[in-house]
């Protein structure tokens, strides 16, 4: 882990005050740190070892997350590893924090696993970390214990760090459970990305953690720590009454809350997955078996008058008002990323509607 | 306003992306347009314009605007002015975004007024913007309209935009009434910054606003309004339940709710000065007008074992559990920034400890 020099840019002085602070309102804090200790509780549930709540961070939803992450490794020629197709927010962040964006490919004939021939070719000494998302988004994916205990060891081998994005944590209903990055702590030091959003469904809420899943404390060996908390010392919380809720929240959210919504997912993705292979011009290459997405693709050689994955989707929302996303957005042109989080009746129809669309659209033989 | 050259640090891939979402989501996006407007119309009822709900952006508290401004300002060279004493994020938000800070000093004999002098002397080609804090913190000042006004007319002449923090709009109980910064906003481009924090006695809400009091449309001239609206799509968003229920907040609270918090912060103003001149080693120039807090100075002349502002307050804090800020901390040594808002007989109290501590610690004639 010794490439990793980040940059302290927080100044000395506010550290000072910071400090006073601290020391001056430790009963406030204290009375907050049931909070830290529900998010580590939580997360250490399907963990090898116990997290601590020094090792958890709130943040304004799982974007500020990626923020701070992506402000506390940027150092000047850093570069990080993303996947593609991936979420468009980690290339803005990474853009706005100087560091250099290197993409692998996700594979969709391994269902979606990451190209790790890809990642050893494009890592050098000063590559950061790289992003996994899992489940996944926007590819539906679960990555197996397998696969993923791989992604640990290439890491390792590369000397980087893992920022697991698990901000859909236990939204499967496939064949893989949900394993946490985490578990291979031990192998690679972690951080790990989450909210509430998701899993309890309250995307406005904007409550989000990022924790440190390194249970050989290399993150504070190498001042990555202090970094983290410098930079959330500058930076806006959650709103405090959210923050007093997460005990409740995590604690006591009956199972049946989840199996619902669980229930509603796996049947929408068999409605998608069965679906999709009804229209001609459109290719769904692994079913969905965990978040709320699923990446399907376009071929255009079927297709009459549709320039491009863009093209599809603006005259798709214009004359069915059934939105769909461009591919090209998260990386795969002449792709779509369909989100399917929605009543499976409202599914259907929406996915009579693309039908229709492409039927009316395809090239006349 | 020419020198102002900022930074589109902001990737054009993600320009295209958002154009695409909020194509899609408009109709999303025009549900909460109440929203914009209602801050507007609240904030236009002291100005001699109307804001329009486009001058208007929303932010996770104040913090968030302040991040956001000194974001958008930094420039290679550039460095900003900033009051002596203040509020230290400023200092930190500015070095984290490798902005120089330069510093003018308030006027503790002028009610805290700005010394105009010191800031025509500070600023240079460089210099992209100054910082008033009305009502003041740590001062607890109100600017009068005239002073404002040179404000205004100084700035202007230096080509400088004008920053600033309203927090405490409104929280005013002497004999200046609150002019807002943006009543000269034909003579000066302002930014202006607000939350419901104060006014509304919410702090951990985190709803703020930044706002561009500009009707001459400088701001969006020199593209400083493209970079806000860059900087906040890759930025987190206050919670949007909190957005939801601004506009009932602004326009449903009860004149007697404010009266109420005036008629305890005024009683306050008054014990504290009158109370602060029953103690020898302590002074106040300035009766608080405003916010809620208060300058004093110490006289370490007449204590016999204090080292300074730090230490008293650390003693303080250990013998009596009353904790002051140190002046240090807000850019003055040796000075104390009490904060008031509280009810008059705890204040009494408080005051009646600092009393005590002090005479204990008094040096022996």
């Amino acid at each position: 882990m010794n490439q990793i020099l980040t940059v302290q840019r927080v100044p000395p002085t506010i550290f000072v005050l910071l400090s006073i602070l601290l020391i001056l309102f430790r009963q406030k804090i204290e009375d907050f740190s049931t909070v830290f200790e529900a998010i580590a509780e939580y997360l250490s549930t399907d963990l090898p070892y116990k997290l601590s709540p020094d090792d958890v961070y709130l943040t304004v939803g799982c974007a500020q997350a990626i923020e701070v992450v992506l402000t506390v490794l940027a150092r000047p020629g850093a570069n990080i590893l993303l996947p593609r197709p991936g979420y468009p927010y980690y290339e803005a962040r990474a853009a706005f924090s100087h560091i250099e964006v290197r993409h692998f490919d996700l594979l969709p004939e391994n269902g979606w696993e990451v190209d790790l021939d890809a990642v050893e070719a494009l890592a050098d000494e000063n590559t950061v970390a790289m992003v996994i998302i899992n489940p996944g988004n926007p590819c539906g994916n679960v990555y197996s214990y397998q696969h993923l205990e791989k992604v640990a060891e290439t890491a390792k081998k590369l000397g980087i760090l893992v920022i697991a994005d698990e901000v859909y944590d236990h939204l499967t209903f496939g064949c893989n459970p949900f394993v946490p990055m985490g578990v291979f702590g031990e192998t690679v030091p972690v951080l790990t990305l989450g909210s509430i959003s998701k899993r309890w469904i309250v995307p406005g809420w904007r409550l989000g953690w990022l924790v440190t899943s390194d249970p050989n404390g290399i993150l504070k060996e190498t001042k990555i720590v202090d970094c983290i908390i410098g930079c959330l010392n500058i930076s806006s919380d959650p709103a405090t009454f959210i923050q007093g809720a997460i005990l409740q929240i995590l604690e006591k959210t009956k199972g049946d809350f989840f199996k619902k919504i669980i229930d509603i997912l796996r049947q929408d993705a068999d409605i998608i997955y069965q679906r999709i292979r009804e229209i001609g011009c459109i290719t769904c290459p692994h079913k969905p078996e965990g978040s709320m997405f699923v990446m399907v693709k376009l071929d255009l050689s079927l297709l009459e008058d549709i320039k491009d994955d863009m093209d599809f989707c603006f005259k798709l929302a214009k004359e069915e008002s059934v939105i769909v996303l461009p591919g090209v957005s998260v990386g795969l042109k002449n792709w779509l990323r369909i989100t399917f989080a929605i009543e499976p009746s409202s599914l259907e129809e929406a996915l009579e509607r693309i039908k229709s669309f492409c039927k009316r659209h395809a090239k006349k033989k």
